[in-house]
C-alpha cells in the first residue's frame, strides 16, 4: 500500500483525515446500532433448522468491516429530522444491505473457485460448492424478507435494481474475461453493477424512510455511488500492489482470473512495450500462472497504472466529499466524510 | 405412469375430470393472460446486455408447463368481484411465481448436477456451474424487481417466505441424503418448503390484490397448499414409475441421489425383507450405481408402496378440491378443480 499512503501523506489536505483513519472512531456514533446489525445478521429468519444456523453464523463470524452497514447507518442519522425519530427499519436497512453484499460473495466465491475471503476458508472450500450455493441463495433470501419488513415500494424497486445489478455486474465480467478490448467505461459501468450500487441504495435509501426532499435523497444516493466507486477502484488497486497477507487472499488474483481492471487498463492504454507485453500475457492466458502473473503485476507496478488508478480513487472521493455539502453538518456527515478517506487509504 | 391412469380409470368418480385432462382445455379461461406472462418472461428487466438476454430467452423457451402462473391466474380471476377488475399486478404476479420457480431449477440443477431438465440440456451443462449460478441469480433478481413492482407488503412478506422456504427445503434435502431416518413428517415439511409454499403464494396472492375477505383468501392458500403437496407426490412418484424419455431427465435419479421420497419411505415403513434390502442399498450407498438404483426402483415397484403414495396424492387433491367450495362458483374455479385432476394424473 505504499503508494497510496505516502502519496495521501504528501498532500496536506490529507492530514486532517489522516487522523480519522481508525475504523472504530469513525463508525464511533452508530457504534450501538452495529451491535443491533450484528446479532440481526446472525439470526436465522428463515428456519429453525440448526445446520441452517451454524452455517449462517459461520458466515458472519468470519469478520468483514461492516462498512455498508455503517453507511447505512451514519446516512440514515445524517438525514434524520426532529420529527422523524430513528427507528427499528433504519436497522433492518442495514441488515439487509450487508446480506445482499454476503450473499454475493459467498456466490462470487463459487464462480471464482475463490478458497479464501478475509484470511479464511471459503463456504465452497470448507463445505463444497453445493452447500455454498444455497447458502448464498439463503442469504438472498433473508435479505428479501428484510426488505419485505421495510415495507417501502420505493425501497424495494431500489434494492430489486440493485440485486439485477450484482448479477448483470458479474455476468459482465465474466463475459468480458481475457479480453484485452475492454474499454474504461465498460470498467466503471461493471464496478457500479457490481460494488458502487449497492452503496448507493444503503446511502440514500434511509433518506428516503426519512422523507426527505429529494435534493438531499440524491445528494446521498451520489455519495454512495462515489464512496462504492472509490472503494471498489482501491480494491483493484490493492489487488495488484497489496500483499497477501493483509488482504485475507492471493494478490494479483483478478489478473491470474483474466479480469482487467483499473491498472491493467491504465497501463494497456500506453501503448508501451509494457503494454503491448501485458496484453499479449493476458490473450495468451500466461497471466493464470505464477510466472506470467508475477510478470504482469511486476508491469504494471513498474509503470504509471499505479498512480493514475490512485488518482482515479481519489477523483470519485472527492466527489463524494461535494455530494455530502448539501446535507446538515453534523458528527455522522462527518463520519461519512471521513469514511471517503478511510476507504481510499485502507490496506486491506 | 400405468398404476395412477388404471387407478383413475377404474373409479367411476374420475371419469368427468378424465375428460378435462387436457391441460390447454384446462388453462382455456387465462389462455390470452398467459400469452402476455410469457411475453414478459422473456423480457430482461435487469440489464441490456445481449448475453443475458439470450440466456434468459433459451431458459424460457426450453418450455415448461407454466402450472404456477396458469394457478396464479385462475385464482385471481375467481377471486374478482365486480369492483376490482383484473390488473397488470396479477400478470406481474404470474410472472414472478414462475421466475422464482425457474430461478430455483436451475440452481438445483447445478446442484445436483443435472445435465437434463424437460428433455434439454441444463444451463450448467450447456454452459458450466458458474453460469448457472448467475443465472439463478438473475433470475431471482427479476422476481424481486417483479414482487417490488406489485407495491403490495403483504405480498412481497409471502414471497419472502418462499424464498426463504425454497433453500430450507433444499439444504433440508441435502442434508438428509442417503439417510434411512427420514420420516414422513420430515418429508411433507421439505416438501411444503420445495414446492407447495410457492403454490400457496401463487393461488392466495391474487386475492389479496384483490382485497377479498379473509376466508376466501384462506381457502385459496389452502388449495393451493394442496394442489403443491400433490404436484410434489406426483413428482416423486413418477420418478420411480416413469419412463426416462416422457420425463425429459433419468428415471430414479432421486434415489440416486440418495433422496428418499413417498415410494421408497412407505417400502421402508413395511418392516418386511424388500423393505430391509432397500435401507441396505441405500445406506451402502450401492443405490447411486446403474445396477442398485434398479434394484431398488424393482422392490419399490413390486410393493405396496406405490398404491400408497398415489393415495396419498389423491388424499391432498381431495383436500384441494374442498378448500374450494367456499370460492363462488365459476369458469375460473372449475379450472383449478380439474388442475387437481391434471397433476393428479399427469404422466410427465
Amino acid at each position: 500500500m505504499t503508494t497510496l499512503k505516502n502519496s495521501a501523506e504528501t498532500s496536506p489536505a490529507k492530514v486532517h483525515s489522516l487522523q480519522a483513519l481508525d475504523l472504530s472512531q469513525i463508525i464511533e456514533p452508530v457504534k450501538d446500532d452495529l451491535l443491533v446489525v450484528e446479532e440481526w445478521l446472525e439470526t436465522n429468519l428463515v428456519d429453525d433448522n440448526p445446520f441452517i444456523a451454524e452455517l449462517l453464523s459461520q458466515v458472519f463470524r468470519a469478520g468483514g468491516k461492516r462498512i455498508r452497514p455503517a453507511v447505512v447507518l451514519l446516512s440514515s442519522h445524517a438525514s434524520l429530522d426532529a420529527s422523524r425519530p430513528f427507528s427499528r427499519l433504519h436497522i433492518i436497512l442495514a441488515v439487509l444491505t450487508e446480506l445482499i453484499h454476503a450473499a454475493s460473495l459467498v456466490h462470487d466465491d463459487v464462480i471464482d473457485s475463490a478458497s479464501l475471503r478475509r484470511g479464511q476458508e471459503t463456504v465452497n472450500r470448507r463445505w463444497n460448492d453445493r452447500v455454498a450455493v444455497l447458502m448464498g441463495d439463503l442469504l438472498f433470501a433473508q435479505a428479501s424478507i428484510c426488505l419485505a419488513r421495510i415495507m417501502n415500494p420505493v425501497v424495494v424497486g431500489i434494492y430489486g435494481q440493485v440485486l439485477g445489478d450484482l448479477c448483470a455486474g458479474e455476468i459482465r465480467q465474466m463475459r468480458q474475461q481475457f479480453s484485452t478490448e475492454l474499454t474504461f467505461p465498460d470498467y466503471i459501468k461493471k464496478s457500479i453493477n457490481k460494488t458502487a450500487s449497492l452503496f448507493a441504495a444503503g446511502a440514500h435509501s434511509g433518506a428516503i424512510l426519512n422523507a426527505n426532499p429529494d435534493a438531499s435523497v440524491s445528494a446521498l444516493k451520489e455519495y454512495g455511488l462515489n464512496l462504492g466507486l472509490c472503494f471498489q477502484i482501491v480494491d483493484d488497486l490493492l489487488d495488484v500492489i497489496g500483499e497477501s497477507n493483509k488482504m485475507g487472499k492471493m494478490a494479483g488474483s483478478d489478473l491470474r482470473g483474466g479480469v482487467l481492471t483499473a491498472p491493467a487498463l491504465y497501463l494497456l492504454e500506453e501503448k508501451s512495450a509494457a503494454s503491448k507485453r501485458l496484453e499479449e500475457l493476458v490473450r495468451s492466458r500466461d497471466v493464470t500462472s505464477d510466472e506470467g502473473s508475477e510478470e504482469a503485476l511486476s508491469l504494471i507496478r513498474n509503470s504509471n497504472a499505479i498512480e493514475r488508478t490512485s488518482d482515479l480513487a481519489k477523483e470519485f472521493a472527492n466527489k463524494g466529499r461535494m455530494s455530502l455539502l448539501t446535507i446538515a453538518p453534523s458528527n455522522y456527515r462527518d463520519s461519512l466524510e471521513a469514511l471517503l478517506d478511510y476507504v481510499l487509504t485502507r490496506a486491506n
